[in-house]
């Protein structure tokens, strides 16, 4: 027994989620001080007492500038609200039909007796039945689809809060720009950490109440929640993805490119869907995913705890390990968010991109002590594990290696990223320097760069895997990726700080502010895009370690012996599950291409036909170019997501588990790979343009400036990597784990009815 | 037992061989009829004579094109010829280190010891000492190099000796040049065909006057034969590649985006690299390539049929079953060649392609009867192989089933790479029309189309393995891959055919024929880019086929139990695994681009400084171009190719049998896609250039004509489709099987003495 009392876990878990909410409001009222104001107001707008002591830039028109900030955000947090309104309408059908199959399926597993079971693994006792199971994992699942649901909506309504509040504060300087914007991203990310915690806290509390002392088939039923929170993930980033994707190219290729006006030029028809796409799919749409990595990985160490000599001696503390650490990750990133907005100001430009990797440096070094303290006082010295049929000895000792290793993997994944997407360092620049013959070199050269940045974290993974495999099997990996994801509210605050960065460059180009305003928003930007690439390298490492964890208590539930790459059954499962991220890819981004065309024609019937509209005189139909992105995206979303909510299905029913588990292992091992590249390669074409752009070594200048034949060329590359990176990389993540989670829900039905094509052969 | 006598199998196979070389003379020697003469000839020439009777366009000044092409056509041959030459030398001392490697690795084994050892598989008897294994593998490992790359060097000669010829025909008319084309194709793929088989026959007939009846040891050496013909094709795959992928990005890049002159126009100073690079690149490094396969399937087989009972019962017909399916497959090849050079001639542009189609429906559906007579003749009625530990009971319909699925499903990949990459269905065509908006709407589809184009022939291989799996195991997957390749004559000839008729249009345009000839040497081009990636997609399923059954020989002979994914050690295998075709294609798609610059930056010079070369006047110095290609691949070739010869040492050596094993696994299966879709989005792009160049359709008409937008944006996506289709794709097929054939002729090492890290941990 560890030295934490089973009353004090009680507490603690949900004090810490409390500290995170609350912290996310206190930073909300921060952020709330800046006044966007739409009325003429008096000395009680708060705003202008401030201004006067502050350099007054825009000073002689500044309330119709903060008037017209006020309607643009007001018009980007309409679209994007009506948006998520119809989007969720379509995903509460796919909940009820989706509910109603976990249902069905799970509770036809023993023909819907109400009868107690032995228990699978603790054997000599008894559990509770499977219909229960079935009941309790379908009621998990809406939980965790609301709450994903939930997430990213209140994500979506932060940004669209702090986007114009960044572009005034950016008047009075970078500084005060940057600390609006984090501050919003934290809300974010606190609110989200916290809120998981405490719906899962508070879920597994009152299944407890029918469960007693059937962890078994309390836990088994919790994967439902990580099933819910994947699920709406997956529709938000494909669906959130092409809305944005669809918007960002249609505009970029017309305006851009053919017209030559500057990007979120109030005259482009499509630039209002351009910003509410940044929302609902950088925000909202990664808000869910996050959720849902951090949900699964939560159930899956949980259901392998719950098999494990935690779950049949009926060690609370023990068993509620993950949801410590989680807890322990709340108080560690609230310290480390601190030394951003408070103790280390930002003074100048190039302080934006190191101040957020010191984020990371720091919320890792503290949540490693963080994660010592936490495992020597919850976790007895010594105890067993299950490991597909052997029982393995495990010390408090090696868990802190797994999640440690977990959280280091992470960090390297980080810098990585970093290196391979930022334009301080040479693979950028070359491929920003590849632009001087022309965009056919610019995409080579950008996509070898992308499979490049694949390689490191590749090693970290397996390395992670490794260690945290060989000393505590699969609980090991189910921690090391809790441990990736324990510092997910600084994560989430320094990925969802690019979009609103994004943003309130755009309200200012919008609003008509001066270029100075504009420099500062892209300098944010475009140490934004690199975060974001941090952000999806993240999400990809840790679903790597997440899936494979599934996977590992799929094979377990499923009762399966090993998984022998040299059976045919699960061979060509192996090579079909490889091909899976492809098929996927083609389908969102012929998807984004396809949107793309339509609004490409609309923006150009637009200019072509509202007279005045290139002067400046007339204003452009923005709504149409909505609703171009609102029914591409939710017309579109259906076949990818099909694809992956139907191949465990298909798979599991017709060829049974074996095939099933090869499909799990080729789509993981496979999917990795295309995700991370198609990631670093977007996020590199994004910032070789800006480079050139910003034309801050002589280097850049030569290459430049806007409008040279290397800027055309280096925004042909932008355009292209804009599906890669924001549609088809970052859902390849939910792809890997969504296909395990839910194998691992079905895994009792597959087991007991699976494979009907081979037992008809 | 079955009916065929060993007498008469050692009949058979060598005049099978020698059949095929007769034909590939006979073909030799019909095209040798075309003259082309630098003199300037008599009646003797017999060109003329032939002229007379004939529509004679370029009447003229026949002789004056005629030397013209003789310049031109030396030019080209004299400048592969030397850098082959160059090229040998590197892999000459290649070839010598590593071949002391094989020696001293597997001399090691057993300490060098002169003993007789008992045998691993036919317990009970005893087997020749490791030394020998390792002395005759070493000698095999020559033998199989030195074929290779005769086989590549002898393609390429015949590609230049045929091209001017093809130029010259086609003023006759398309049928006539296409034959031309056709035959010399022909004589490429009858030859290689044919020298494998012989020199593989002869190769084990003299190994077997030491082996006797260590059958074991026989087949265990011939393994090295198929490593030295894949690593040679390896080399000569990625530095041809990048040769090529140079010259004609960098030709295309200046000539025809900034200059706006014709491909293949004389004045461009890369013009000569860029038509030296097609024989060195598509011929030589295919030829070496399927060459490769073929080896190593049939190693594959013999190996695991020495293993079975076929070995321990010293069945010597049913042991070379996969010789005499070989055999059968060049007579097959024979007969389908007659359909296209004499019994059905092509008379106009549109039956080019349905005649290649119906030559790959031809063999097919002959050799399927042909394996059946092979079959029941060769085979006895029912055997015993071996299957990792526990023995199966094959019967010889079964072994009809492997080899014909196998077949088929080389046929479904061919006709779906067809569908994908031919300008006459809908995928090329929605390419094609993207050009509308630019190139990276282009870039967008032509990345989707291949990333679709990969889900057919996934289910097409994985149905192949497993019923090819099922039915007899690993020799079921061997035979399965040599039934893809029994019409390997074929698909070299329509293989082989591409890039000459490439050349013919490089020839016409150079000698400046008139525009009609170089229309229809279009056309030839055109089929001929289709053609080339239903070849490259045979090569590939045939690899992945090849790998596994290596893979499963390997596996077989490491000793390894089973290959169980969730177990650490072979899971990081894995996962690094499908990892190393992005490493490998970063490695040569950064090569072609950067040597693609210098390439840019020379040409550019030349037109800069060379007064009249714009005007005609001046002639440019071809000489620096070759230069840079040569230069750039030779020293480019080295990285990636160490990245695969090191990868298996090193991991048997430092972490064992099982994490190799993983890697190869994972490197099969992610290899796989990114070679297929690689190369079709390539393939794709190249025709939609053309067929908007060639405006057949009034869609096609609507995007051209040439230096349209559309065009221009269709240009872009041809040239970053070449280092896909010509480099990284073609050359990932290789990895995956060089790294599987490599791993098994060092397995008795690996096993022995690897793994020293989890050694030493």
């Amino acid at each position: 027994m560890g030295l934490l009392s089973e009353g004090l876990t009680q507490v603690v878990i949900p004090v810490s989620a409390l500290v995170g909410i609350g912290f996310a409001l206190l930073q909300w009222f921060l952020v709330s001080k800046v006044k966007v104001s739409p009325a003429y107001g008096g000395e009680h707008n708060g705003y202008k007492d401030r201004l006067i002591e502050e350099d007054q830039e825009e000073g002689i028109d500044n309330h119709e500038v903060s008037i017209k900030c006020a309607e643009i955000q007001n018009a980007i947090s309409v679209g994007a609200t009506s948006f998520l309104f119809t989007q969720y309408k379509y995903l509460g059908v796919f909940m009820g039909v989706f509910g109603v199959i976990i249902f069905l399926f799970l509770g036809s597993v023993k023909g819907f007796s109400t009868k107690n079971e032995p228990c699978t693994y603790n054997t000599g006792s008894t559990c509770k039945p499977a219909l229960a199971n079935a009941f309790f994992t379908t009621v998990a699942f809406l939980l965790g689809a609301l709450t994903s649901v939930l997430s990213g909506f209140l994500g979506m309504k932060i940004a669209t809060y702090a986007n114009a509040r960044t572009t005034l504060e950016a008047r009075k300087g970078v500084g005060k720009a940057f600390t609006t914007a984090f501050r919003s991203g934290a809300v974010m990310g606190f609110l989200l950490a916290a809120n998981g915690l405490l719906v899962l806290f508070v879920s597994i509390h009152l299944f407890k109440l029918y469960y007693g002392d059937d962890w078994e088939g309390l836990y088994e039923s919790i994967t439902g929640y990580g099933l819910g929170g994947s699920s709406m993930a997956l529709f938000g980033r494909v669906g959130g993805g092409i809305y944005t994707k669809a918007a960002d190219v249609g505009a970029d290729l017309v305006g851009k490119v053919e017209r030559n006006i500057p990007e979120d030029d109030p005259r482009n028809p499509a630039v209002i869907a351009d910003n509410v796409g940044d929302n609902v799919g950088d925000i909202a749409g990664m808000g869910s995913d996050l959720f849902g990595s951090y949900a699964e990985s939560s159930c899956a160490a949980l259901f392998v705890a719950s098999i494990s000599s935690f779950g049949i001696s009926h060690d609370y503390v023990a068993m509620s390990y993950p949801l410590i650490i989680s807890s322990m990750g709340i108080v560690v990133c609230l310290i480390t968010t601190l030394f951003a907005t408070d103790l280390l100001e930002i003074k100048n430009v190039s302080e934006i991109e190191p101040s957020l990797k010191r984020q990371l440096l720091i919320s890792t070094v503290l949540m490693t002590a963080g994660i010592a303290a936490v495992t020597f006082v919850a976790l007895p010295s010594e105890f067993t594990l299950f490991n597909f049929g052997a029982t393995k000895t495990v010390k408090n000792w090696h868990l802190f290696s797994c999640v440690s290793i977990g959280l280091w993997a992470g960090l390297v994944i980080g810098y990585i990223t970093e290196y391979y997407t930022s334009n301080a360092y040479s693979p950028v620049q070359d491929v920003a320097d590849s632009c001087r013959t022309g965009a056919a070199t610019n995409v080579i050269f950008g996509l070898a760069l992308g499979y490049k940045s694949v390689i490191i974290p590749i090693f970290a993974i397996a390395i992670a895997i490794y260690v945290s495999f060989s000393l505590a099997a699969m609980y090991g990996i189910a921690v090391a990726a809790l441990g990736m994801l324990s510092t997910i509210a600084t994560g989430l605050a320094i990925d969802a700080y690019g979009p609103i960065s994004d943003n309130a460059g755009g309200i200012a180009e919008m609003a008509g502010m001066s270029h100075e305003i504009r420099e500062r928003t892209d300098a944010l930007d475009a140490a934004g895009n690199t975060t974001a690439a941090i952000g999806k390298g993240f999400a990809i490492g840790s679903a790597a370690l997440v899936s494979l964890a599934l996977f590992g208590a799929y094979v377990s539930r499923a009762g399966i012996k090993s998984v022998d790459v040299l059976t045919p059954k699960v061979f060509i499962g192996l090579i079909v599950g490889a091909m899976l991220p492809y098929w996927f890819s083609a389908m969102t981004m012929k998807s984004v291409g396809s949107a793309a065309l339509k609004m490409v024609e609309e923006v150009r019937r637009q200019f072509n036909t509202i007279p005045g509209l290139m002067e400046g005189t007339a204003k452009p139909d923005y709504a149409t170019c909505v609703k171009i992105s609102t029914d591409a995206s939710l017309r579109e979303m259906i076949p990818p997501g099909a694809l992956v909510m139907l191949t465990p299905l298909i798979a599991g029913t017709f060829f049974g588990v074996e095939t099933l588990a090869g499909i799990l292992a080729g789509s993981l091992v496979s999917g990795v790979q295309v995700a991370i590249s198609a990631s670093n390669t977007g996020g590199a074409w994004d910032n070789a343009k800006k480079y050139i752009e910003a034309g801050v070594s002589e280097h850049a200048k030569a290459l430049g400036p806007k409008g040279s034949d290397p800027h055309k060329a280096a925004v042909i590359g932008d355009t292209i990597g804009d599906p890669l990176k924001d549609t088809s990389g970052p859902s390849l993540n939910i792809l890997i784990k969504l296909m395990a989670v839910e194998s691992l829900v079905f895994a009792p039905f597959f087991a007991a009815h699976g494979g009907l094509i081979f037992k008809w052969l």
